[in-house]
């Protein structure tokens, strides 16, 4: 990832060629896996390499039309993921939601409008799927992500409560 | 349900028969509806009659392996509900989440342990199919709500964050 060597130009890498966003393939997984890694709260729960449990996730995805991990790609280079999944329900008229998650943009892109297009493209294929509502949660260590969102026009209505099964 | 009857013992009509939790069938989509329309934020996003929208909602959750309703069922009696979302994905070294969603307790059986034994339920059949998460989102003007998930061992971590598209 262009984070790791502060020679290179981020622009030139990550707009050197056009922004395409894609559904991620297998080839895909241990790009997404550094972006994952490549953050404050993800570099303690993301393995160093990519072992048979990112591999069996993959699978799992991969077989789930209502799963969708995106890669942005720039020239063939992964700066940008994100998960978008699609949860039909009962509630609010039986109303199909999306949700994100595991949201990343490269060192390199961070502050440079990547992270708003990639959102942007989310929620445009969230309406073309015929969704009701887009849904995520932020880590309220992340304020700069919670503006963010805001900006984008998501309100803190919720409270996100997560409970770990780990361990 | 029992919330619409005063002169039933919410008692007797919930806890006559021993209580047991469920995968929804077709037949307890009606039931099902009336609770989720019968709570104050409910009220306004149900519509007034189990209508196509939630028959289609319905036939996409039949078919989705990763999507479960599931009643609370006294003696027959639709008592509860709730949707647990299986969610696969890379991140946290490529850990399956459960998500808990449109949680109603008939109003009889509030404030009497149904609500606790229906979600420590869900969180059991996730812990079963190998989940390390389940996350769920409450609305922050139901800081009662907050408060019982607080006490079942959620912690409001996150912030959550929706962008409506309807309109």
């Amino acid at each position: 990832m262009s984070g790791g060597n502060p020679v290179v130009d981020p622009d030139a890498v990550i707009f050197r060629d056009a922004l395409i966003f894609r559904d991620a393939e297998r080839a895909d997984v241990p790009a997404i896996v550094a972006l994952l890694a490549d953050d404050v709260l993800g570099a303690s729960r993301e393995a160093g390499q990519v072992d048979d449990a990112y591999w069996a996730a993959f699978a799992m995805l991969a077989g789930d039309a209502r799963n969708r991990v995106i890669v942005a790609d720039a020239g063939g280079q992964v700066v940008g993921t994100l998960q978008l999944t699609l949860i039909p329900g009962l509630s609010r008229h039986g109303m199909l939601r999306a949700q994100i998650e595991g949201v990343r943009v490269a060192s390199g892109g961070r502050g440079r409008g990547l992270g708003r297009q990639m959102i942007e493209w989310a929620v445009a294929q969230a309406r073309q799927a015929g969704c009701g509502l887009v849904q995520l949660t932020s880590d309220k260590q992340r304020p700069g992500a919670i503006r963010f969102y805001e900006s984008l026009g998501f309100t803190a209505t919720h409270e996100g409560l997560k409970l770990s099964l780990l361990r």
